[in-house]
């Protein structure tokens, strides 16, 4: 019944372009940002005290909207950072924007919305509350989100 | 010199989900869709006679924006299609809408901008006008996009 | 209680390189022809009128050794074809072989052997023997697997 | 002129399972394990103080052969380890060999051959020797390369 746990509302992760993440055209694929977003995502639920899906979990949080805009290319062992912040938290969805920085310029703009479902075998998923012990960890970002 | 090929403003894909495309939540992992609808783009330029990505290209075709709606999961080895159309074709850009559809039933809403590129090794991508033989061979859909 | 079913022991199947496939060296990354190479694999189970993982399953297979060597590369919009054969059917293990091939040349030639488990949630799998019903579909390819 | 530079053997990569590594059966699909070895080999080459794909390199080091036996599965947020050892060098060849480790225990065990190419523009790469700048920065490692 402990309420000592951390509030989080943003994220920085630190990440290195991976050779499979490149593409023929010499930089990083296009869909590999979707991922950067929600691998910082994962963390700051980890930060969190949380997993966004621990075994046997009878909610999940499917992806309901996704967006980027690129500005810059990465390439093969680029270092780069992710930062998320949490714009909006609803009865029933969380939305985080996203920056991808490299060496304190900004390399694209991304937005994500999540949105809690119940999850029963066989049947579809079905929009529910997010659970208070979820929602009280997390905490709408201040701006500006990010210094860029 | 032949005046003779295809113009071309929309493509349908027929696709099936691959187990690797998969995630643990017993879906398609949401960073596919991106790639769903860059394999319909790929293979209405093919339609249109052209490579997106020829050998030894002087200009490419970068992603400057990319953003889905998603409305319904997919799940291993349903069967899909991507209706992608052309909205709008620039000077310099193309833009894409993508419905990625399962048995009549809309399943996610995509949208896809990309610039034209001039390639130097060694130096920036700069943002150059698209070449007529290419733009010739595309035209912008007439609505509705879908019918869904 | 039919006993008309396809019984397999090759599958060829034709398939394009996409373009997240390729990476920065202008070549599809290695990793990805282990992925085609079980794209056969399922494919050859539906051609024996089964899915490897059906809905709410009580057994799976996972992978327990896969290889291959790698001749010639794969580039953008290559066509080629996997041709996977079954070189071993075991009480609790299927083994496989797989060729692919484009315009006639060998380029990578693989291994894969999968097991059959026990699955229930929350226990680590345990090895079991194939049902009979899937057992059934599947015979050895007679040698040779591949004319090259 | 520099002759100050480390001599390397082996590596040891700590790695968290990401979401989008995970397939519907709720384990790291396969195709991920040959990824981590690789992901080993490239930060191990960092470690040499090079890397195996500089930009406008006229070298390369395209796969020629690689192998894993799965052991046991890796689940999301899982942290593991990828021990990956210099087993042999050739005048144009190396072997590595990579354990996966998970708390201690035996996950999957992986070999790699990579084979140094001359790269041109529009031709087939052809096999060369590795220069002894590379070359000389890597040892083989004295067994046992793991303890396990």
């Amino acid at each position: 019944m402990s309420t000592d746990y951390p509030v989080i509302s943003r994220y920085r992760l630190r990440r290195r372009v991976q050779f499979y993440e490149t593409d023929t055209a010499g930089i990083v694929h296009f869909s590999w940002f979707y991922r950067y977003m929600e691998e910082a995502e994962h963390a700051l639920w980890r930060a969190a005290g949380l997993s966004i899906a621990p075994p046997n979990a009878h909610i999940g949080f499917p992806r309901v909207a996704a967006s980027f805009d690129f500005f810059k290319p990465l390439r093969f062992e680029d270092e780069f950072e992710v930062e998320l912040t949490i714009a909006e938290i609803s009865k029933k969805a969380i939305r985080y924007r996203a920056e991808i920085v490299k060496d304190g310029v900004k390399v694209a703009s991304g937005r994500l919305t999540v949105a809690c479902v119940r999850k029963q075998p066989g049947q579809p998923m079905t929009s529910t509350a997010i659970p208070d012990e979820i929602s009280s960890r997390f905490r709408i970002a201040e701006p500006p989100q990010t210094a860029s």
